[in-house]
Protein backbone atom coordinates (compact mmCIF):
# COMPACT_ATOMS: atom_id res chain seq x y z
CA UNK A 1 0.00 0.00 0.00
CA UNK A 2 2.69 2.45 0.93
CA UNK A 3 3.88 2.27 -2.99
CA UNK A 4 0.30 3.52 -3.86
CA UNK A 5 0.18 7.63 -4.73
CA UNK A 6 -1.04 9.43 -2.06
CA UNK A 7 -4.40 10.49 -3.34
CA UNK A 8 -5.08 6.57 -4.26
CA UNK A 9 -3.71 5.36 -0.97
CA UNK A 10 -6.50 7.77 0.59
CA UNK A 11 -9.17 6.85 -1.06
CA UNK A 12 -8.91 2.92 -0.92
CA UNK A 13 -8.35 4.20 3.16
CA UNK A 14 -12.00 6.14 2.57
CA UNK A 15 -13.50 2.97 1.46
CA UNK A 16 -11.72 0.92 4.37
CA UNK A 17 -14.03 3.05 6.72
CA UNK A 18 -16.83 2.57 5.13
CA UNK A 19 -19.07 -0.09 6.45
CA UNK A 20 -18.84 -4.12 4.96
CA UNK A 21 -16.24 -2.92 2.90
CA UNK A 22 -13.29 -5.07 3.37
CA UNK A 23 -9.19 -3.74 2.63
CA UNK A 24 -9.64 -6.24 -0.66
CA UNK A 25 -12.97 -4.69 -1.97
CA UNK A 26 -11.45 -0.82 -0.71
CA UNK A 27 -8.37 -1.61 -2.98
CA UNK A 28 -10.75 -2.74 -5.82
CA UNK A 29 -12.61 0.13 -5.80
CA UNK A 30 -10.14 2.39 -5.70
CA UNK A 31 -8.96 1.35 -8.60
CA UNK A 32 -11.94 1.50 -10.28
CA UNK A 33 -12.35 4.78 -9.52
CA UNK A 34 -8.86 5.64 -12.28
CA UNK A 35 -10.70 4.07 -14.81
CA UNK A 36 -13.88 6.27 -14.87
CA UNK A 37 -13.88 9.35 -16.72
CA UNK A 38 -12.48 12.54 -15.06
CA UNK A 39 -16.24 14.48 -14.96
CA UNK A 40 -17.43 11.15 -13.02
CA UNK A 41 -15.54 11.75 -10.24
CA UNK A 42 -16.20 15.59 -10.41
CA UNK A 43 -19.31 15.26 -9.98
CA UNK A 44 -19.62 12.58 -7.60
CA UNK A 45 -16.71 14.92 -5.43
CA UNK A 46 -19.40 17.86 -6.21
CA UNK A 47 -22.30 15.54 -5.08
CA UNK A 48 -20.71 14.79 -1.97
CA UNK A 49 -19.86 18.29 -1.06
CA UNK A 50 -23.35 19.00 -1.16
CA UNK A 51 -25.10 15.75 -0.01
CA UNK A 52 -25.19 16.84 3.65
CA UNK A 53 -25.86 20.34 3.29
CA UNK A 54 -28.91 19.93 1.03
CA UNK A 55 -30.23 16.68 2.91
CA UNK A 56 -32.95 17.60 5.71
CA UNK A 57 -35.58 15.89 8.17
CA UNK A 58 -39.07 16.25 6.59
CA UNK A 59 -40.28 18.26 9.51
CA UNK A 60 -43.66 15.83 9.68
CA UNK A 61 -42.37 12.51 9.18
CA UNK A 62 -38.46 12.57 10.00
CA UNK A 63 -37.87 10.94 6.33
CA UNK A 64 -34.98 13.04 4.46
CA UNK A 65 -36.09 15.31 2.14
CA UNK A 66 -34.30 18.46 0.26
CA UNK A 67 -37.25 20.33 1.26
CA UNK A 68 -39.04 21.29 4.53
CA UNK A 69 -41.27 18.61 3.92
CA UNK A 70 -41.02 15.09 2.19
CA UNK A 71 -42.33 13.56 -1.14
CA UNK A 72 -44.28 11.31 0.76
CA UNK A 73 -46.11 13.53 3.43
CA UNK A 74 -46.88 16.28 0.65
CA UNK A 75 -48.75 13.79 -1.35
CA UNK A 76 -52.28 14.44 -1.54
CA UNK A 77 -53.45 11.17 -2.78
CA UNK A 78 -51.70 9.20 0.23
CA UNK A 79 -53.76 7.84 3.69
CA UNK A 80 -53.03 9.82 6.30
CA UNK A 81 -54.99 7.55 8.64
CA UNK A 82 -52.31 4.53 8.52
CA UNK A 83 -48.85 6.15 10.01
CA UNK A 84 -46.09 3.31 10.11
CA UNK A 85 -43.49 3.76 12.26
CA UNK A 86 -40.27 2.76 11.71
CA UNK A 87 -36.63 2.55 12.76
CA UNK A 88 -34.55 4.40 9.84
CA UNK A 89 -35.47 5.32 6.00
CA UNK A 90 -34.16 2.27 4.80
CA UNK A 91 -37.14 0.42 5.88
CA UNK A 92 -38.92 2.50 4.91
CA UNK A 93 -37.63 2.11 1.34
CA UNK A 94 -38.54 -1.22 2.29
CA UNK A 95 -42.04 -0.06 2.45
CA UNK A 96 -42.02 1.47 -0.58
CA UNK A 97 -40.41 -0.77 -2.82
CA UNK A 98 -43.27 -2.45 -3.12
CA UNK A 99 -46.97 -0.81 -4.03
CA UNK A 100 -49.04 -2.05 -1.36
CA UNK A 101 -48.81 0.56 1.36
CA UNK A 102 -50.17 3.86 0.52
CA UNK A 103 -50.13 5.11 4.01
CA UNK A 104 -47.64 7.65 5.72
CA UNK A 105 -44.16 7.29 7.76
CA UNK A 106 -42.58 7.98 11.19
CA UNK A 107 -39.07 7.58 10.81
CA UNK A 108 -37.68 7.11 14.02
CA UNK A 109 -33.75 7.19 13.49
CA UNK A 110 -32.83 4.64 15.79
CA UNK A 111 -34.41 2.41 18.54
CA UNK A 112 -34.13 2.10 21.81
CA UNK A 113 -31.11 0.68 23.25
CA UNK A 114 -29.98 0.78 26.27
CA UNK A 115 -26.94 -1.12 26.60
CA UNK A 116 -25.58 1.38 23.83
CA UNK A 117 -27.03 4.68 26.32
CA UNK A 118 -30.04 5.53 23.59
CA UNK A 119 -33.09 6.08 25.88
CA UNK A 120 -36.50 7.27 23.80
CA UNK A 121 -35.70 10.64 23.68
CA UNK A 122 -32.25 10.46 21.87
CA UNK A 123 -34.45 9.15 18.80
CA UNK A 124 -37.93 10.80 17.55
CA UNK A 125 -40.13 9.17 19.99
CA UNK A 126 -41.30 13.02 21.26
CA UNK A 127 -41.88 14.02 18.35
CA UNK A 128 -44.09 10.78 17.19
CA UNK A 129 -45.98 11.12 20.57
CA UNK A 130 -46.35 15.02 19.87
CA UNK A 131 -47.69 14.59 16.64
CA UNK A 132 -50.04 11.92 17.35
CA UNK A 133 -51.40 14.09 20.42
CA UNK A 134 -52.18 17.26 17.85
CA UNK A 135 -53.38 14.31 15.17
CA UNK A 136 -54.16 16.99 12.42
CA UNK A 137 -54.40 14.12 9.97
CA UNK A 138 -56.71 12.33 11.59
CA UNK A 139 -54.98 8.75 11.87
CA UNK A 140 -56.61 5.85 13.05
CA UNK A 141 -53.96 3.13 12.92
CA UNK A 142 -50.18 3.07 14.08
CA UNK A 143 -48.37 -0.19 12.29
CA UNK A 144 -45.55 -0.39 14.65
CA UNK A 145 -42.85 -1.82 12.26
CA UNK A 146 -39.89 -1.69 14.62
CA UNK A 147 -37.26 -4.61 14.14
CA UNK A 148 -38.05 -8.14 14.97
CA UNK A 149 -35.19 -8.47 17.58
CA UNK A 150 -34.73 -7.27 21.44
CA UNK A 151 -34.57 -3.13 20.57
CA UNK A 152 -36.96 -3.45 18.34
CA UNK A 153 -39.95 -4.84 20.73
CA UNK A 154 -38.65 -2.61 23.46
CA UNK A 155 -39.19 0.34 21.52
CA UNK A 156 -42.58 -1.20 19.91
CA UNK A 157 -43.72 -1.44 23.84
CA UNK A 158 -42.82 2.00 24.97
CA UNK A 159 -44.45 3.23 21.85
CA UNK A 160 -47.47 1.54 22.44
CA UNK A 161 -47.70 2.63 26.45
CA UNK A 162 -46.97 6.49 25.37
CA UNK A 163 -49.87 6.39 22.85
CA UNK A 164 -52.35 4.56 25.22
CA UNK A 165 -51.27 7.16 27.87
CA UNK A 166 -52.74 9.88 26.00
CA UNK A 167 -56.31 10.21 26.95
CA UNK A 168 -57.14 12.50 24.39
CA UNK A 169 -56.82 9.17 21.48
CA UNK A 170 -58.92 6.39 22.49
CA UNK A 171 -59.89 5.60 18.76
CA UNK A 172 -55.98 5.43 17.83
CA UNK A 173 -55.77 1.25 16.94
CA UNK A 174 -51.76 0.47 17.85
CA UNK A 175 -50.50 -2.80 15.90
CA UNK A 176 -47.27 -4.63 14.99
CA UNK A 177 -46.48 -6.43 11.74
CA UNK A 178 -46.95 -10.10 12.08
CA UNK A 179 -44.43 -12.60 12.86
CA UNK A 180 -43.95 -16.08 11.05
CA UNK A 181 -41.81 -18.02 8.19
CA UNK A 182 -40.11 -15.48 5.26
CA UNK A 183 -41.59 -16.65 1.96
CA UNK A 184 -39.69 -18.48 0.04
CA UNK A 185 -37.64 -19.91 3.65
CA UNK A 186 -37.44 -23.39 3.96
CA UNK A 187 -38.79 -24.66 7.23
CA UNK A 188 -35.46 -26.85 8.55
CA UNK A 189 -33.76 -23.53 8.72
CA UNK A 190 -36.22 -21.44 10.64
CA UNK A 191 -35.43 -20.95 13.77
CA UNK A 192 -37.41 -21.97 16.84
CA UNK A 193 -38.30 -18.05 17.74
CA UNK A 194 -39.76 -17.65 14.20
CA UNK A 195 -41.54 -21.11 14.09
CA UNK A 196 -43.04 -20.53 17.65
CA UNK A 197 -43.93 -17.01 16.38
CA UNK A 198 -45.65 -18.96 13.29
CA UNK A 199 -47.49 -21.81 15.17
CA UNK A 200 -48.74 -18.77 17.77
CA UNK A 201 -49.99 -16.73 14.80
CA UNK A 202 -51.68 -20.22 12.76
CA UNK A 203 -54.49 -18.93 10.44
CA UNK A 204 -57.53 -21.41 9.40
CA UNK A 205 -57.11 -22.29 5.69
CA UNK B 1 -35.94 5.55 -4.20
CA UNK B 2 -37.92 8.29 -5.80
CA UNK B 3 -38.61 9.51 -2.48
CA UNK B 4 -35.21 10.50 -1.04
CA UNK B 5 -33.18 13.77 -1.90
CA UNK B 6 -31.93 14.06 -5.44
CA UNK B 7 -27.79 14.28 -3.79
CA UNK B 8 -28.86 11.18 -1.62
CA UNK B 9 -30.12 9.56 -4.70
CA UNK B 10 -26.80 10.28 -6.78
CA UNK B 11 -24.58 8.91 -4.11
CA UNK B 12 -25.97 5.80 -4.03
CA UNK B 13 -26.53 5.39 -7.84
CA UNK B 14 -22.35 6.22 -8.04
CA UNK B 15 -21.96 3.59 -5.56
CA UNK B 16 -24.30 1.09 -7.68
CA UNK B 17 -22.27 1.71 -10.14
CA UNK B 18 -19.10 0.57 -8.73
CA UNK B 19 -17.98 -3.03 -8.89
CA UNK B 20 -19.13 -5.37 -6.83
CA UNK B 21 -21.45 -3.27 -5.01
CA UNK B 22 -25.45 -4.16 -4.73
CA UNK B 23 -28.00 -2.16 -4.64
CA UNK B 24 -28.51 -3.08 -0.56
CA UNK B 25 -25.06 -2.21 -0.05
CA UNK B 26 -25.43 1.11 -1.92
CA UNK B 27 -28.42 2.08 0.16
CA UNK B 28 -26.61 1.04 3.09
CA UNK B 29 -23.50 3.19 1.52
CA UNK B 30 -24.91 6.15 0.31
CA UNK B 31 -26.87 6.70 4.00
CA UNK B 32 -23.61 6.23 6.18
CA UNK B 33 -22.03 9.17 4.17
CA UNK B 34 -24.61 11.44 5.85
CA UNK B 35 -23.80 10.40 8.59
CA UNK B 36 -19.70 11.26 8.16
CA UNK B 37 -18.72 14.80 9.26
CA UNK B 38 -18.86 17.57 6.76
CA UNK B 39 -15.33 17.84 6.95
CA UNK B 40 -14.53 13.85 5.55
CA UNK B 41 -17.14 14.35 2.73
CA UNK B 42 -15.25 17.01 1.41
CA UNK B 43 -11.83 15.62 2.13
CA UNK B 44 -13.14 12.68 -0.22
CA UNK B 45 -14.43 15.03 -2.69
CA UNK B 46 -11.01 16.69 -2.61
CA UNK B 47 -9.22 13.66 -3.46
CA UNK B 48 -11.26 12.58 -6.58
CA UNK B 49 -10.68 15.64 -7.87
CA UNK B 50 -7.18 15.04 -7.63
CA UNK B 51 -7.14 11.31 -7.96
CA UNK B 52 -6.72 11.19 -11.65
CA UNK B 53 -4.61 13.79 -12.45
CA UNK B 54 -2.21 13.29 -9.42
CA UNK B 55 -1.76 9.59 -10.42
CA UNK B 56 0.57 8.54 -12.78
CA UNK B 57 2.40 5.32 -14.65
CA UNK B 58 5.84 5.06 -13.59
CA UNK B 59 8.07 5.28 -16.83
CA UNK B 60 9.83 2.43 -15.61
CA UNK B 61 7.63 -0.46 -14.82
CA UNK B 62 4.00 1.13 -15.68
CA UNK B 63 3.24 0.82 -11.53
CA UNK B 64 0.98 3.70 -10.31
CA UNK B 65 2.93 6.48 -8.56
CA UNK B 66 2.61 10.44 -8.51
CA UNK B 67 6.28 11.17 -9.60
CA UNK B 68 7.87 10.31 -12.93
CA UNK B 69 9.26 7.02 -11.50
CA UNK B 70 7.56 5.13 -8.90
CA UNK B 71 8.62 4.35 -5.24
CA UNK B 72 9.99 0.62 -6.23
CA UNK B 73 12.16 1.88 -8.91
CA UNK B 74 13.88 4.34 -6.88
CA UNK B 75 14.40 2.15 -4.04
CA UNK B 76 18.31 1.60 -4.02
CA UNK B 77 17.81 -1.58 -1.92
CA UNK B 78 16.04 -3.62 -4.23
CA UNK B 79 17.25 -6.29 -6.04
CA UNK B 80 16.75 -5.16 -10.23
CA UNK B 81 18.33 -8.51 -10.95
CA UNK B 82 14.78 -10.37 -10.51
CA UNK B 83 11.96 -8.86 -12.43
CA UNK B 84 8.08 -9.76 -11.64
CA UNK B 85 5.59 -9.33 -14.49
CA UNK B 86 2.32 -8.59 -12.98
CA UNK B 87 -1.12 -8.85 -14.83
CA UNK B 88 -1.86 -5.53 -12.94
CA UNK B 89 -0.96 -3.42 -9.88
CA UNK B 90 -3.23 -5.42 -7.54
CA UNK B 91 -1.20 -8.18 -7.98
CA UNK B 92 1.97 -5.81 -7.50
CA UNK B 93 0.48 -5.09 -4.02
CA UNK B 94 0.18 -9.05 -3.34
CA UNK B 95 3.81 -9.09 -3.60
CA UNK B 96 4.48 -6.48 -1.82
CA UNK B 97 2.23 -7.68 0.74
CA UNK B 98 4.93 -9.67 2.69
CA UNK B 99 8.33 -9.16 2.91
CA UNK B 100 9.88 -12.00 0.78
CA UNK B 101 10.36 -10.73 -2.31
CA UNK B 102 12.80 -7.36 -3.17
CA UNK B 103 13.11 -7.66 -7.21
CA UNK B 104 11.42 -5.21 -8.95
CA UNK B 105 8.08 -5.72 -11.38
CA UNK B 106 6.59 -4.67 -14.70
CA UNK B 107 2.94 -4.10 -14.80
CA UNK B 108 1.01 -4.83 -17.75
CA UNK B 109 -2.33 -3.37 -17.03
CA UNK B 110 -3.92 -6.21 -18.82
CA UNK B 111 -3.59 -9.65 -20.31
CA UNK B 112 -3.34 -11.07 -23.89
CA UNK B 113 -7.63 -11.62 -24.25
CA UNK B 114 -8.28 -12.23 -27.86
CA UNK B 115 -11.80 -13.20 -27.15
CA UNK B 116 -12.32 -9.57 -25.73
CA UNK B 117 -9.75 -7.85 -28.53
CA UNK B 118 -7.11 -7.39 -26.46
CA UNK B 119 -3.75 -8.15 -28.40
CA UNK B 120 -0.35 -7.91 -26.89
CA UNK B 121 0.11 -3.99 -28.10
CA UNK B 122 -2.70 -3.25 -26.06
CA UNK B 123 -0.72 -3.53 -22.90
CA UNK B 124 2.57 -2.76 -21.94
CA UNK B 125 4.05 -6.01 -23.46
CA UNK B 126 5.89 -3.87 -26.13
CA UNK B 127 7.43 -1.73 -23.64
CA UNK B 128 8.75 -4.83 -21.56
CA UNK B 129 10.37 -6.33 -24.54
CA UNK B 130 12.09 -2.83 -25.16
CA UNK B 131 13.26 -2.50 -21.42
CA UNK B 132 14.79 -6.36 -21.57
CA UNK B 133 16.35 -5.30 -24.42
CA UNK B 134 18.31 -2.49 -22.95
CA UNK B 135 18.46 -4.44 -19.78
CA UNK B 136 20.14 -1.43 -18.11
CA UNK B 137 19.35 -3.26 -14.95
CA UNK B 138 21.22 -6.49 -15.67
CA UNK B 139 18.03 -8.87 -15.16
CA UNK B 140 18.79 -12.23 -14.84
CA UNK B 141 15.55 -13.43 -14.29
CA UNK B 142 11.94 -12.81 -14.99
CA UNK B 143 9.49 -14.15 -13.08
CA UNK B 144 5.96 -14.56 -15.20
CA UNK B 145 2.99 -13.74 -12.49
CA UNK B 146 0.17 -13.33 -14.66
CA UNK B 147 -2.79 -15.20 -13.41
CA UNK B 148 -3.33 -19.07 -13.97
CA UNK B 149 -6.26 -19.02 -16.58
CA UNK B 150 -6.64 -19.59 -20.15
CA UNK B 151 -5.68 -15.56 -20.52
CA UNK B 152 -2.80 -15.10 -18.33
CA UNK B 153 -1.33 -18.62 -19.31
CA UNK B 154 -1.19 -17.79 -23.33
CA UNK B 155 -0.02 -13.93 -22.11
CA UNK B 156 3.30 -15.71 -20.46
CA UNK B 157 3.62 -17.91 -23.26
CA UNK B 158 3.54 -14.90 -25.72
CA UNK B 159 6.18 -12.88 -23.38
CA UNK B 160 8.20 -15.98 -23.16
CA UNK B 161 8.68 -16.60 -26.72
CA UNK B 162 8.99 -12.72 -27.40
CA UNK B 163 11.88 -12.88 -24.87
CA UNK B 164 13.70 -15.80 -26.32
CA UNK B 165 13.71 -14.37 -29.93
CA UNK B 166 15.91 -11.11 -28.43
CA UNK B 167 19.17 -12.60 -29.78
CA UNK B 168 20.88 -9.95 -27.04
CA UNK B 169 19.64 -12.05 -23.69
CA UNK B 170 20.96 -15.44 -23.44
CA UNK B 171 21.50 -15.44 -19.83
CA UNK B 172 18.03 -13.63 -18.63
CA UNK B 173 16.20 -16.90 -17.33
CA UNK B 174 12.38 -17.01 -17.80
CA UNK B 175 10.13 -18.60 -14.68
CA UNK B 176 7.11 -18.89 -14.39
CA UNK B 177 5.28 -19.73 -10.87
CA UNK B 178 4.00 -23.14 -9.35
CA UNK B 179 0.82 -24.75 -10.03
CA UNK B 180 -0.45 -26.48 -6.55
CA UNK B 181 -2.24 -26.62 -3.90
CA UNK B 182 -2.89 -23.76 -1.91
CA UNK B 183 -2.55 -23.05 1.82
CA UNK B 184 -4.96 -23.84 3.85
CA UNK B 185 -7.20 -25.34 1.15
CA UNK B 186 -8.95 -28.76 1.45
CA UNK B 187 -8.31 -31.67 -1.36
CA UNK B 188 -11.42 -32.40 -1.21
CA UNK B 189 -12.21 -28.97 -2.68
CA UNK B 190 -9.52 -28.72 -5.14
CA UNK B 191 -10.53 -28.80 -9.14
CA UNK B 192 -8.74 -31.66 -10.72
CA UNK B 193 -6.07 -29.40 -12.59
CA UNK B 194 -4.77 -27.95 -9.55
CA UNK B 195 -4.57 -31.59 -8.52
CA UNK B 196 -2.94 -32.66 -12.12
CA UNK B 197 -0.65 -29.59 -12.01
CA UNK B 198 0.20 -30.54 -7.97
CA UNK B 199 0.80 -33.98 -8.56
CA UNK B 200 3.29 -33.01 -11.43
CA UNK B 201 4.88 -30.34 -9.52
CA UNK B 202 5.28 -32.67 -6.31
CA UNK B 203 8.91 -32.75 -4.70
CA UNK B 204 10.60 -35.33 -2.51
CA UNK B 205 10.01 -34.73 1.53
Amino acid sequence: MNTLPKNLRYAIEFFEGLPGIGPKTAKRLGFYLLRLPERSLEEFAQNLNHLKKTTKYCKICYNLTEDEVCAICTDESRNKKTLVVVEDVLDLLTFESGTMFDGVYHVLHGRIDPLNYIGPDDIFIPQLIKRVKKNEDGVEEIIIATNPNTEGEATAMYIKSQIEDLNNTPSIMVTRLAYGLPIGGDLEYADYMTLKRAIEGRKQM
